[in-house]
């Protein structure tokens, strides 16, 4: 078992796998800086140009929050909470820091596994 | 063990028990009509006027989203995520409706145990 | 929203509602005394004398094991992690005790909300 | 980030790298063969040779079974429920099996993030 981490989906050559590494990887979207100790909006969103399916058998069941290894937050998901439908599943999580975060999120589909974005430097002042 | 609710903190004497109550209420914010399979974002927020401590040993783990008897997302915390100091805890849950909500939150304070919400009606059009 | 809370079946007049409280009740299985420091298995298992099906848009996605207000630990499962076919769902935790204990046990059907066992008292010696 | 992977510790030089990879990882007790449809006991058990802390900000917050990519079940701890000692935290999940098992198990420490156990398999009939 492994984590799986995101490629840049220009480098790939078909279409299908493209859409099957975008559709798993979830994108941190936040500001470049923020203040010590002001909360914070982190939104987590999956996939940039292709949706997935949620499916009773086949859904995004996590999307998680790390900065470095600390876990800080969590969100879990029902099958059907997007209406069985293809869609970019997202989540805003609101952190409020003391130092530099160094984010990373990770999401778990429930029949490809374990997914990592890109690390996401924000400067706290 | 029992589900505490929202009570309204005006009705309450002293100024105590309007913190206790405040602070440990998540409250739901979204909007009240909805569009059938289109993203609906909807906020829960831990108190109005008060707010929580971030402490090792006190804190909010855990703050859920139901609809009815049905829990479409829940967010987990670990102490710390806000700096160990007081908040109002945020999350935003983003869900596609495809029928009218009733939606409840639900929030698990680690020394003070589960709190829900008011209930808040959502028509999906 | 209610949490839902075990009835003696003994007293209940039709089958069906039998096999509707007993199927979603978890039910504690301890020992009477345990020693300070010391792990104790704490066993909660999901009905007595009926089965609860593990469908994929219908099974027991949560068990947690509190110490009065205090939640000591907590499973979810995906659907199928019983092959789809009905079963007295079950879990295991250890934990160390420190002081005498009030377990209760909650459970979580993703169709029938949530519904919480009888307490059960601990002795640590 | 990182997914931290046992390694025989008898391979390792110093007693405090020993110590640090044993107690973190998970290590899986179950049997080498079940039967189709029957409930099979999997034990998950943190560490062979040395003990985890139960600290507020030091504990091992989460204890998850994967078969393959698919998610089985996770157990979240809330710090102290081990009484604050260090301890081999353990859980024992039980699974009805319909094919055979290729089990995983991960665990997260609040502070050293994410540790994977040995793959097991299990060969069901």
């Amino acid at each position: 078992m492994k984590i799986n981490k995101y490629v840049d989906i220009e480098t790939l050559g078909s279409e299908a796998k493209k859409d099957y590494i975008d559709r798993h990887s979830p994108f941190i979207h936040t500001a470049a800086t923020a203040k010590k100790g002001e909360k914070l909006e982190v939104k987590v969103v999956m996939g940039k140009e292709y949706k997935h399916p949620d499916d009773f058998d086949h859904y995004i069941s996590t999307m998680e929050l790390w900065d470095g290894e600390t876990l800080l937050g969590r969100t879990e998901y029902a099958a059907g909470s997007q209406s069985n439908a293809p869609v970019n599943q997202e989540v805003s999580f609101f952190i409020v820091p003391s130092k530099n975060l160094k984010l990373i999120a990770q999401a778990v589909c429930t029949k490809h596994g374990l997914w990592q974005s890109d690390e996401v430097l924000v400067e706290v002042q």
